[in-house]
């Protein structure tokens, strides 16, 4: 008998309501830039990062933690909060325990869609943190949906090729009758050996990078430089080796 | 300065609400197999096709029109219905100045949204009328959405596989800032010389080769052989060069 669980990838948060959310693992993805900066906050030793929907959460809480705040809307700095949602801006020196709280405009969004479905569990996943998600969902042994965070719910190219990255190192564990996955990991398939330069081609990328953010779009497409499990528990995400 | 038209692909009727449907020639894509059944039965002579969303509709517009009614729902003809979804069905001898009223899953529900969004003009297209859809599109010279019925609002290949060949042969008539697009082209470019293979890893292959419909969804994705132009008119599709 196939025991395997299933695994099902959603392109956009638009879709996420057609999906058992509540028996199932829910990686969060937003490749550029909120869950490349979310790993790389913990991997640099951030004790927790508060994920928040809106900047006036996002103020109060932070001043209510003593926290630093920071987030974007359209890829730019918001005013009132202190930093952007680059990963750059968060190297050890500067974050190691602090507590970081995040607002964004596609992933802090789908992160708390995926909560309020009832989620067995929601973790956040980015290149930077490939391996660690893929060890994590190897060994959890339950069903998995990849909820790519999409641009204000339009399909995006960054997202499903991260959830093609995962698919590629885990298919053999699961049971996968799902076209996005199929789709997603023939994707990544046909762009792992060329990912700087077709990310290129990306609508993200136009939009980024006319803010002059190149590196940090590379950055975000890169395995395992900040490889840490980022788990969500009690309103914030922490690294899976904490309690 | 550019004036090509922009051309957008919605990967889910559950998406179709994000684009500016108004001001776009909306081409409605169910290659399995609403749209390529439409393209058939004019193609062979029908008089024109009654797309309507229930059952119920189907069978009293039949009797009113004393037309052919045909659907299906999950892949199986219903009940109350004469005929089913599948281009077979419909060869010259049978269906030549006959009325066909349709009722489909997926097809016929986004063709209304998109009429109910206030498209500029609709027409249907699969892989059997791949050159009318291509030809109509470059004269038109407006916005194109290439909106892909999907799965019961789930993301599946074979439409998106049909955008994907549409785009191949339009493209440089228009402004393309759309990962949806860029991820269709792909997907057709690395499956097109293998399409009869390649279908049968589609999610719908499994749910409709168990009905025994191999020859139906290889005619399916069969360039051009039926090759008319399905345009939307006063409740009903007609080929392009009726008036």
């Amino acid at each position: 008998m196939n025991t395997k669980p299933f695994l099902h990838t959603i392109l956009s948060p638009g879709l996420l309501n057609l999906y058992d959310v509540e028996n199932s693992i829910v990686v969060i993805i937003d490749v550029f830039r909120a869950t490349s900066t979310i790993a790389t906050a913990l991997y640099n030793g951030a004790t927790k990062v508060v994920p928040v929907a809106s900047v006036e959460d996002c103020i109060s809480i932070g001043k209510k933690m003593n926290a630093i705040t920071a987030g974007e809307r359209d890829g730019k700095i918001i005013q009132g909060l202190q930093h952007g949602n680059s990963p750059a801006e968060y190297p050890r020196e500067f974050i190691n325990d602090k507590t970081l709280v995040l607002t964004t405009t596609n992933g802090t969004k789908l992160l708390h869609m995926a909560l309020e479905s009832g989620a067995s569990q929601v973790v956040t996943g980015s290149f930077p943190n490939l391996s660690a998600i893929c060890a994590h969902l190897n060994k959890t042994n339950k069903n998995v949906i990849l909820g790519c965070s999409a641009w204000k719910n339009r399909f995006n190219l960054e997202d499903t090729l991260f959830a093609g990255a995962v698919i590629a190192q885990i298919r053999d564990n699961f049971t996968i009758h799902c076209d996005s996955s199929l789709m997603a990991e023939d994707m990544y398939s046909l762009h792992k050996n060329n990912m700087y330069q077709f990310i290129r081609k990306t609508t993200h990328w136009h939009r980024l990078a006319s803010y002059g953010l190149e590196k940090d779009l590379e950055y975000c497409v890169t395995p395992d430089i900040a490889n840490v499990l980022p788990v969500y528990r009690h309103g914030a995400l922490f690294t899976g080796e904490q309690r």
